[in-house]
């Protein structure tokens, strides 16, 4: 059984991440251990209710898979229904489900009771391989979106591939995208192993559970240097800050992997025209992303539209925006670059090139 | 000028309490030093106008002193409010005013942008000499108290005595319950410098900023040992259980300050009975308690009705109460106590004998 131990500073913790092989036994232990309230994702329930209806949670929430419900009102509402269940500073709360649901769940966690312990079971493969350890928890308010929120890792992780049967596709390329990320930053053993089983992804339960701890390991070494986000966490952002432009101009019709990848993609372009990319290692790199994204690829009409989008992001400052671009797998570098006509046509030739 | 420096275990970094002659001038500082935004008492801009009426705060939010105010759906508002200003990770949020101001900022500086940096000037006496220590804030649900919260320290307290003038005698009392409950916890010199002078309080500017001063000494010495309140920190829950019960049973008609007071005399009159303390002690801490609030003392009608009260108490496990009881100053300690028959007998004696 496959195991990590990551230490969060903010903390001043370890929390551990379990591979398991039988869930159930996982859970049932969970909840025999000490009074345990579950908060979990609606779809995940109906789909593994034979495994997740229990009669020994204190008491169950299930939550509905949408942005919405990412809001300070919701989390209102599922503390009252927790408070009403009589929960105690000593109890604990079990979170399943993605990265919604654990925004949730992380965010209640930290507040409730100024805080209690949370156990954390992911069930997609962007939070199995990439958002489950970092601590970072994002709630919306108004129309802003992940303003709010906290530092706060679960006690355990418990991983379980088992879950990824039930994704549709689109939220296995989430995943894929946050992977090869993780490969592209840190570069080396990881990025050859990664890059060369990636595109296999699905067929053997053993190959996916290394990728899934590969990934695991290249985010683990970050946040574990740098929880906070003052410096090396931000190489995380690669390929987010065009990914989101991308998202926000398709006003979120193309998936977050989708976006993410093709952005990776496009700044690896932009850094081969600015000469930080040599030829080879772009047509590498091109070919590896560009499996994934190829049949999906985003058309762009209005190139002006795009950078409006580009220009609102959080890491803009004044003129410039603040890009990661490398020189090669584990040569990420944060680079500012002035929001102008170049970096406009260099855009345009991209996406006539490749969309 | 005296100064004190706090050690935040939760947030690895020390936060400095500085009495300053010239708050205006140090909130001229605050503005100066970085963006500013500012929350604060709408009470105290009122008589304050001519030094908090500032042009150079990013954004000024004023917030009405109530319970209501201290809720999800309202820190919502703020936090809207703010991030409609512009608020970004490097500004500071500067807040002024009594708790419950200290809640609502202190709360949301640690949810905003997932934490940023506050400054708090205390205005009552009550945050002036114990509060504004210790990192808690308590945000309300529905009608269960304080029970969202978190621990985020400031990063600077700015302390003036020029706003205990705009106080109301009820805002003073409120202070003098936790500086003498810390007075009879900490016991030894400080107890003696407290309790010869408490009773001066607001005639001597220099002797009041002393008491302070001391007050805080005993509170720092608390926290930095117990930030979360595993152990030691509960003392500081001396007199509050009986305290609470009573402010319950008056339907909060009496202050926090009353019944905190009237809470410890209560308990050491217990300890007395119980021959935890001695006679002589008992006399001579009454004496000292029982004269701030002897014209005020609540007269008890339905001894069942309070007893109702002290057993929804949060610190009530079975049949049994956590109190703190004394042997004398410096010498209080977590002790179980029957809600029974006894314990009430206790309770209607001491109303008896001194209400």
């Amino acid at each position: 059984m496959k195991k990590l131990s990551v230490h969060s500073v903010v903390s001043n913790r370890n929390y551990s991440v379990l591979f398991v092989k039988d869930i159930k036994k996982e859970i049932e232990k969970i909840a025999r251990e000490r009074p345990t309230h579950c908060l979990m994702d609606r779809q995940i329930f109906k789909i593994y209710k034979n495994i997740l209806d229990r009669k020994d949670f204190k008491s169950l929430k299930l939550i509905k898979v949408d942005e919405d419900q990412k809001t300070l009102e919701k989390i209102n509402e599922y503390i009252s229904f927790l408070l009403k269940n009589n929960i105690h500073k000593d109890h604990a709360i079990l979170v399943i489900g993605g990265g919604l649901v654990q925004d949730i769940g992380s965010f209640t966690s930290h507040i409730i009771l100024r805080g209690i312990d949370w156990i954390f079971i992911p069930t997609t493969l962007l939070a199995i391989s990439d958002s489950c350890i970092g601590s970072k928890s994002g709630i919306n308010i108004d129309k802003y979106k992940n303003q709010v929120g906290s530092f706060h890792p679960p006690t355990k992780i418990i991983m379980s591939t088992a879950f990824l049967d039930s994704l549709p596709k689109t939220g296995v390329i989430d995943g894929i995208g946050e992977i090869l990320k993780h490969a592209l930053i840190k570069g080396g053993k990881r990025y050859q192993f990664i890059s060369e089983n990636i595109s296999k992804f699905g067929v053997d339960k053993r190959v996916d559970e290394r990728i899934i701890y590969e990934s695991l390991l290249i985010k683990k070494e970050v946040v574990e240097k740098d929880e906070l986000e003052k410096n090396i966490r931000r190489l995380l952002n690669y390929g987010h800050t065009f990914g989101h432009a991308l998202e926000g101009y398709t006003d979120h019709k193309i998936s977050h992997g989708i976006g993410v990848l093709t952005g990776m993609d496009l700044a690896n372009y932009i850094s081969l025209r600015e000469k930080i990319m040599s030829r080879s290692n772009f047509n590498k790199i091109h070919n590896l992303i560009y499996s994934f994204i190829k049949s999906r690829m985003v058309k762009i009409i209005d190139f002006d539209k795009y950078m409006i989008f580009l220009s609102r992001d959080k890491k803009v400052v004044g003129d410039r925006v603040n890009v990661l671009l490398a020189k090669g797998p584990g040569e990420v570098k944060i680079m500012k670059f002035k929001l102008d006509i170049k970096l406009k046509n260099y855009i345009k030739e991209y996406f006539d090139k490749y969309a």
